[in-house]
């Protein structure tokens, strides 16, 4: 059996947005700016999937610029509004636990001169609201905080974020790539900048979005012939663009149905491996978590040990964020609950989608246990009574 | 008759790209990133592009960058080697009819406090070449010039603007996207940095790469998690790097033989036109061209009409950069050759295809004098006799 569970490192493309997407490589080709019919179709389409995309937040089309990724979204969305609204102060406040893009370009802010700092979370991943409140004045430009982590699967507490934003006249942005089709998200909760990601959507890879309150002006980040109002140069990828648009528009009409579901997978498969493996121990909060996501910690093992013994059983996961898988280092989420290195070190993240089902989960529940004592056995570190 | 003569601002996919790239969408899709069957797979489809696109101008495959476009190769290889040389000196030498993209690139490092010149072309668009020799200085970091102008289908002496970097051991970055698939592009040749694009050679939308000389170093321009190599971050286009690597592989296969034929089409197409449409003339050098590019100007007409009236007639094309269709304003790489205002607006560009055939021609050949004629009887400017 294939078991894949590590939907929120990449996601296969749904069907029907494969379809949306086909005639745009090869039918309707042309470049949104050309001045003639191949180019007006392929014009209307970027403008069919800029609402779609809108209304999953309930934003207005206009409000959404296109980009390569949510990297690339983070990258302008930060990078972006900082250095345009510099005058306001040089503080910027971000949580211990972002994405490793968000902790990256905020270095490089530190690098150009602002004060960044960090506010941590508690021991089940929860942003410390009255730490944030302390860190941010009215000198601070932008707050970002993530919807939710995608690697031990925590909610953020958005709406008092918000306020504390609000306070101080603060921008603030939210990096929703985990939380995007799982939980509802919208910009009448008082959002300046929101990072959106296509294939967490099911949609293709390649393409994200950026939501920009309007009113607000950014620097942009990708230079040239000034294609998306200027914010965002490069001729669209127009099948890319479509297709997140049509994701979008799947999983506002399926994200009730099918968070319903994974809730029930995910407790299924938490509570199935917490009572059939000692000392196995739930990363996060236990409840205010993702639908699709199990981040559980093993004693006494190597994360990559696991991985890939489960990977000969059909079973693919990851042992942190995807997105820095190769550096080997612990994870910074991992370490921001207050784990020692050795106990992050021996964590699996398990992220449900749609092509997961109860029986993926039993699978997976019955051959962890045999796994875990085999990889034990070896390790000088385990307790003879778990041998 | 649909003839689509754009190829400059948009080309479909070939179906052969198509295939390779489709499996990556829904089956493996997963992230090469990841420690798992799914995720190597992944990896070594990366890695089989990033061969095939290196073989295509005699690189090793270490040596190329993904991206999401031309656009972004230029922002990364630009910006990326200015500020990382910059003790080298303070000067960056372009030429006046760059790509808009490396245009607005290098109003930036302007405003960043460089001293960007910008090198004259002659009146058939070839850059001067001696008037080159004497910008660029040992204080030099940089020169950018393209391998051919897409717009008016100039190709450029490369070989003396090697020799010219070279002697003041000046970084040299070239714009080929214009150029591949065309021309045979060699890193022998001395080059540092290469921007090339996936589109231009029938590859997807959303991915292109820049090659880097080994040994140079770059600032990174996408921040975040330190994929390729850290040079740019956000998670791989799987199915368009893919898409990419095998348009390189059947560019290299193809090209003599398509130019070939492109080449016979294009003059063809020029001769025709200006047989039969008195005051139309050719823009750009009439050899020292692109095979696929004739870029024709005629007097008493605005660029824009004659674009609406040639749609109608199912004959798609364009009026300059379709990167900038949208401004309006007269092509920057016209205005260079010295032609004025009104002359540069009554410009079409013809860039031509593997879709393109003498039938095509044909059918614009013929179509054009009545619709030329048509929109002269309408403008005031018109000489009587032409009417």
């Amino acid at each position: 059996m294939k078991v894949y569970m590590e939907h929120g490192a990449a996601r296969p493309v749904d069907p029907r947005v494969m379809d949306a997407m086909l005639p745009f490589f090869s039918e309707a080709y042309g470049n949104p700016a050309s001045f003639h019919s191949n180019g007006f179709e392929a014009l209307r389409a970027v403008n069919t999937a800029r609402a779609q995309v809108a209304s999953m937040i309930g934003a207005e089309a206009a409000d959404i610029v296109f980009t390569s990724s949510a990297t690339e979204s983070n990258n302008l969305g930060i990078l972006g509004s900082v250095q345009r609204y510099r005058k306001k102060g040089n503080r910027v406040v971000i949580s211990e636990i972002e994405h490793i893009s968000v902790i990256n370009i905020c270095k490089e802010l530190t690098r150009m001169g602002l004060d960044v700092v960090y506010a941590p979370v508690d021991a089940d991943g929860i942003l410390k609201i009255d730490e944030l409140r302390e860190l941010v004045d009215d000198e601070t430009i932008l707050v970002s905080i993530m919807a939710a982590n995608g690697e031990i699967g925590t909610i953020q507490p958005l709406k008092e974020t918000v306020e504390i934003a609000h306070e101080h006249e603060t921008l603030l942005h939210t990096d929703a790539t985990a939380a995007l089709g799982q939980i509802p998200l919208d910009i009448s909760m008082g959002f300046d900048l929101i990072t959106l990601s296509s294939n967490d959507l099911y949609g293709p890879k390649g393409v994200g979005a950026l939501y920009i309150r309007n009113g607000l002006r950014l620097k942009p980040h990708m230079i040239g012939g000034g294609q998306e109002g200027g914010l965002r140069s490069g001729s669209e990828n127009v099948p890319g663009i479509v297709g997140m648009g049509k994701a979008s528009k799947i999983a506002m009409a399926e994200m009730p149905e099918e968070s319903e579901r994974l809730i029930g997978l995910r407790d299924e498969l938490i509570k199935g491996i917490l009572e059939t493996n000692p000392e196995s121990y739930l990363n996060g909060h236990p409840t205010k978590r993702l639908p699709n996501n199990a981040n559980i910690r093993f004693s006494y093992i190597e994360g990559e040990a696991l991985i890939l013994s489960l990977d000969q059983l059909g079973i693919e996961l990851s042992s942190g964020s995807a997105c820095m898988a190769k550096t080997l280092e612990p994870s910074h989420v991992l370490r921001a609950l207050g784990l020692k290195h050795e106990e992050a070190h021996g964590s699996l993240v398990f992220t449900l989608g749609k092509c997961n089902n109860e029986e993926h989960v039993d699978y997976v529940v019955k051959s962890m246990p045999g796994v875990v004592k085999r990889l034990r056995s070896m390790s000088p570190l385990t307790p003879k009574e778990l041998m």
